[in-house]
């Protein structure tokens, strides 16, 4: 593992050299290889399924890949390809008394180790977002995927990509993991994507910084304010759009003074669609299931006690007219992203126009809520003088 | 440990709610406080100072409180008062095709931890950096100045603060600090700052992100075309002004054209000052001392392959009169700080504007090179809509 880390360390010095056309051009490539590639990629694919007869039906349809996922992969390169690349934006400059000229530039951040289960377009996907931020990247995927993702990431090396910049490791053993968790000097960052469970236990071992996604209890607050007919849209959909992710609410927090107006109305909704409502709800618990905490709150303050006390610092919203009260919410919420009179299902990257999405954090470090190209930068100082000393 | 992380984190709640208004107001009460209390400080420092019989004079003269010394602090506290305070700015706004608006808001990070050895006045210059920045926090200090930082810590206690929101740690004992590195659900970040042994343990045992300053292996390359008046001074300032320091340089790079003409006069300029130099250094070692390691590379891609190989990524510089020579090292030297033309001595924090540093980082994740207030806040999306759903 430390003589895979130290390639992929190479690989990085020579991707932070390439300019914005050639790593363009080499997304171009990918993404044709990978249609040309459809043959060995379903092959290996086959040889993950045949041995995957004891998984779900959910988790075997996100195993298989098809001629038409593996044109959606392609696709998603092309898209890649045509965002802006973050390496060498300038974030800010200035100009200091002494005539010092200071940039603050965007760089790559190094060596990133994404650690994931059984989905293998996770192979592509963070692979060309790592690659067309000059990051090497170390994918680590679910024992159940070893085939597909090796074929996977065998069509992403096109000629010309610098040897090592997209590496699978090749075996799924947990002791590899444990050893790779351990190399800070030659990994920079490690985004595991998952369960809560394979989150915690990566968060636990490793000595890398790692970028966390925990779990998202997100609650929508309706104000005594607020528009009705609004403000029921906006929770169904929180609610019921899709209701296993997330961003996706797990409680309802209604004001006072519409227990006996919007309450009734929305619980017949809710029920209508299948939502079973909990009056008496562990407030902490992620169901990601067709099940709701509906709780009464006096006011603002009452909704922003129980989102800070109970909440996941995710998601939230405030439905209302009235702007002082939404302005209080927005503020006094510490969420990543806090909503006016909209759905917590528009938490994501693609929503907030980012064109792609390596992950949603729930940290407060580097990269909060979701986490486009540029949380895949990291950033030096860039000082250009005539001579200037330090006194 | 577990009781006193909990009131820094209803602390930081507190503190998220105070306009900078009211945060001005109290740091300026801080200031004058500090200078009443002096006769209280120096008492409790100079019980420090009579346990303290077995330290250097270096390290005493560190820990001594001086009514100037007091004074000095309060003049910092009220130079942070007149910064502009970062939280609440909004770093991006945009407009989504459906007309959601979304703005990207700097807030404060929650729960800091400072670890920090012998200097007392780390305690006021962090306590009062993370209270503008709208966060609590947690100083642990070392055992030969526990006297004068729980002093300092009272006299931060203004009337008005948020309870909870400075402080100090009340026990040096080894177990409470390991206790409190684990507290990764109430604490969100941890800044150690001290010897890399010190800074080494505490990332080593640390679940809570660690922002780490490991050492400072700092270089200038003089190429073929540089002005060799200025690389003189520029090298004597970056080694000799003081040498002591991170961002003081251990190696010196001069260009093989330059061998006969510019490496004797550097040579001769920097043994009259008192420098040793090694031309068959270690290349790794950060000596902190009047000690160079010199060598002779071809070129600029010879330099910068030494950097890289032997460097620690902290503040490297080039001199030269060639733009494209110099453009080539700042874009590929991967260092914190690049310099063309200047002392890596102004790597620092109060050089670069930021008016107050709360340390340098080496890592490249949330923070790079110095960190000022800016660095000490995180983010959130504040969405505002007109009842947008996921379609």
């Amino acid at each position: 593992m430390v003589a895979l880390a130290r390639r992929s360390r190479d690989a990085a010095r020579a991707l932070a050299k390439l300019d914005t056309a050639t790593k363009n051009r080499l997304l171009l490539a990918m993404a044709d290889n990978l249609e040309k590639s459809a043959g060995p990629i379903k092959a290996a694919n086959a040889r993950d399924l045949a041995a995957a007869a004891g998984l779900s039906p959910a988790m075997l349809d996100r195993l298989t890949l098809t001629e038409k996922r593996i044109a959606e992969m392609a696709g998603s390169i092309r898209a890649v390809a045509a965002l802006p690349d973050p390496v060498g934006q300038t974030i800010r400059e200035w100009t200091r008394p002494n005539g010092l000229r200071i940039q603050k530039v965007r760089v790559p951040i190094g060596v990133i180790l994404i650690i994931y289960e059984s989905r293998p377009n996770v192979t592509v996907d963070a692979g060309v977002l790592c690659f067309k931020t000059g990051n090497a990247v170390i994918l680590r995927g679910g024992s159940e995927a070893i085939h597909s993702n090796l074929a996977l990431a065998a069509a992403l090396n096109v000629s010309g990509l610098p040897a090592d910049a997209i590496t699978v490791v090749p075996t799924t053993d947990r002791a590899a993991l444990d050893e790779l968790l351990k190399l800070d000097e030659l990994i920079q960052l490690c985004i595991p994507r998952g369960g809560e469970g394979l989150i915690r236990a990566v968060a636990e071992k490793s000595r890398i910084p790692v970028i966390k996604h925990y779990k998202g209890v997100c609650h929508v607050y309706v104000d005594r304010d607020a528009d009705l007919d609004m403000a029921e849209k906006i929770v169904l959909n929180a609610k019921c759009q899709r209701p296993g992710v997330c961003n996706a609410i797990e409680t309802l927090l209604v004001d006072a003074p519409l227990a006996g107006t919007f309450l009734p109305r929305i619980e017949t909704a809710l029920r209508a669609r299948g939502v079973e409502i909990r009056r008496d709800a562990d407030w902490t618990t992620e169901y990601l299931d067709l099940i709701i905490g509906l709780r009464v709150v006096n006011g603002v303050d009452e909704a922003i006690d129980h989102i800070t006390r109970y909440g996941s610092a995710h998601s939230d919203a405030i439905v209302t007219r009235n702007r002082a009260t939404a302005e209080k919410f927005l503020r006094e919420v510490d969420s990543s992203s806090v909503f006016w009179n909209a759905s917590t299902r528009l938490a994501d990257g693609g929503q907030y126009g980012f064109g792609a999405e390596i992950g949603i954090s729930t940290d407060k470090l580097h990269a909060r809520g979701p986490m486009g190209l540029e949380e895949l930068t990291s950033y030096k100082f860039v000082v250009v003088g005539n001579g200037q000393l330090r006194e």
